[in-house]
């Protein structure tokens, strides 16, 4: 047997190493809750390590906690095509979003293993660290620092809600590596994901090509205020930074619902404030809200309103407004020739696809900055993710993993 | 030398005592952060028991951690006269706030030692347990527990932000007393308390006659959404649950502008959502907010728009809406006897003074449910409370803890 146009990956090994995830860090009934750095987090990080070995890679880990699992080509001083997504979730999260892509990597690895296929080109397989940001903000740190968007200094001093630092935590857990995470020569880079929203599923469509992201942009605002009595204090002597903060959700609210019949969003994702009490008006509060739209333009527009609602939450009550960071990713940044690549092989093969949008961040948007990237996407039921009820089925990753490898080899093997 | 009409406090004593509170428990520069059943709240414990047994009078501790320490009467079979406040602040609290109110209970009865002037009724000071509510939601409720408003289970199964419960933390440090938290004859319950607002600074008063409490109404609110991602779900799928809590703070503040101009206020007070994260929307939050207007009708018709302003939120959010807790106090509560007394005394003493309604809540609403009680305020820098800025003179407490001296002997030695 050796590798032909109509390999296919071994759809039961795949699922089975995505059961034995499942089990590693539960959260809610059917998902999981294993946030970057974690206790959960190492021991998938050993397990998936020790499925590496197992399939004969050589596993480096740079200083950011990203590991590489290398499969050497028969060109070694050729760039890697580089295949995978991240192993950490959502604090409610589910046990599909970015595991199935780093898995699906390890499958074309395995797969070519049993069809003694050796690719012209190294393979790697990646675990991108804190691709959520759910733990350390902002995510997909470890990827935009891979690719020398953010120093690693920076990175590893992020703190977490009890203070604890990203650097600390990575030593702890025994995955600071000594490579240092810097830019180097990538062929390609692919990456399996989730759909994370409705249309494949709605569709019955078996598989996703991913042309581009979202325009996204967000931001992180700090209100300063001062403490005061709830009581006696008039309300034209406030300056309560926790009903700054509450406005400012509250306009973004209204700015997604504006966009909303264009499929535009906004998100009021988080609120902070000190002290938070009964009895006492805050003194400061931290926010992030964030804004999307398939128009670029329109996304742009979205994201100086938002930024400007800030300013005005803050001068209804009395605080100062700081924004601390703003992101922004999306827009048509994916590789063409891997994108047809993609789409060619489904058609070959009889796949249901369609051309689609990816609506969520991905560690992609980083490396697409890097190299010639695409992104193939499979169903999830309903859209659901982000939640314990993210469910797939076995066969919705039929379509794609087969894809991922035929699409995987051509670019690898290419002269 | 005897107790007689023209005797007075040593103010430089009363003085010392709040310098020696001050040091325990220090928050912000000149403000005080000790939280109720903390370490710190402790150490001020046995400070205080110790003056107390320095001052010959007997000390219990009820189940609610409650102090009482007590100066047996000519006629031991009356009811005693309490006088207290409460010695625990603000995670960004004063010096002054509630603890001038039991360290001037303690001057007085010191003060009758050395004028050798036993009362005809027992004199107790009191400490009571949690008046700030910033670490166990609601406040007062000790005091609450006293007069029988709430059962002394309930108030042990509180939780504060960690988990910790209100009757665990009493345990260990040391203050789960074993005299039942229960209803008893009082004869009288007297309050003194820093104003916590701007009227007698601004008009250079030495001391407020408090006939009542400003009419206020409270409510703890929780939000019920579901987690999703902030990138795919489209608008009208989402149930963000932070959103919703977001709208209500945002309405309350609204409301409170739209009665600014009769002194009413609305405070967006507290909010706390879950995950809470940038990424996804939030499952569940809970909010607290609360309305106040001198005026008890107006402060009833706020109190409903609060309340519907819940559901109105919730339902724009796709959420489900449940008041989990509400509290209301104030109106004209206080004892007119008492006030008339207190009144009288400053008159004679040639003390500016004023009548004037109480802001803030305090535990003396509560014991008006239960005994003839009455406040004395006393007049703080602009007003500001609730803030390590907070600041009294030794000599703004000259009237108010003179006038106190006296109409709490008038009431313990009347026929």
């Amino acid at each position: 047997m050796s590798y032909a146009p109509d390999s296919t990956v071994d759809l039961d090994r795949f699922t089975a190493s995505l059961e034995a995830s499942a089990r590693i860090g539960p959260g809610r009934p059917g998902g999981l809750s294993r946030l970057t750095l974690s206790d959960a987090d190492r021991e998938m990080r050993d397990l998936f390590v020790g499925w590496c070995r197992d399939a004969g890679l050589a596993v480096t880990v740079d200083t950011c906690g990203n590991i590489f699992a290398r499969r050497e080509g028969t060109d070694p001083d050729e760039p890697p095509v580089l295949v995978g997504s991240h192993l950490d979730t959502q604090i409610n999260g589910g046990r599909f979003d970015g595991i199935a892509g780093v898995l699906a990597g390890l499958e074309v690895v395995r797969t070519l293993n049993d069809l003694g296929h050796t690719t012209r080109r190294p393979l790697e397989i990646v675990n991108w660290t804190n691709e959520e940001g759910a733990r350390f903000s902002p995510p997909m740190v470890a990827s935009g620092c891979f690719i020398g968007a953010y120093e690693v200094d920076w990175v590893h001093g992020l703190t977490d809600d009890d203070g604890l630092r990203f650097g600390d935590e990575l030593a702890r857990i025994g995955y600071l590596g000594d490579t240092p995470c810097a830019p180097r020569p990538i062929d390609a880079y692919f990456e399996l994901h989730i759909e994370q929203g409705p249309i494949l599923d709605a569709e019955g469509c078996e598989m996703g090509v991913v042309i581009g992201g979202y325009p996204s942009h967000g931001m992180r605002v700090r209100f300063d205020g001062r403490t005061a009595h709830t009581g006696p204090t008039p309300m034209d002597q406030r300056q309560n930074a926790l009903a700054a903060g509450a406005r400012w959700l509250t306009m973004a609210d209204d700015i997604g619902w504006a966009y909303a019949a264009q499929d535009g969003k906004a998100s009021a994702a988080r609120l902070v404030a000190w002290p938070n009490k009964a009895g006492i008006l805050s003194d400061h509060a931290e926010a992030v809200c964030d804004v999307r739209h398939p128009d670029t333009s329109t996304a742009r527009v979205m994201a100086e309103r938002l930024r400007r609602a800030a300013f005005e939450a803050a001068a209804r009550c009395g605080c100062r407004c700081t924004v601390e960071d703003t992101w922004h990713w999306g827009g048509d940044i994916f590789d063409a020739g891997l994108v047809a690549s993609i789409r060619q092989h489904a058609e070959r093969m009889g796949v249901t696809h369609r051309d689609i949008q990816s609506q969520a961040g991905h560690d992609a948007y980083f490396l697409a900055r890097h190299c010639p990237t695409a992104m193939i996407f499979t169903p999830c039921r309903d859209g659901i993710t982000h939640n314990n009820e993210e469910f797939c089925t076995p066969d919705s990753f039929r379509a794609g993993t087969n894809v991922l490898l035929h699409a995987v080899v051509e670019r690898a093997d290419r002269a």
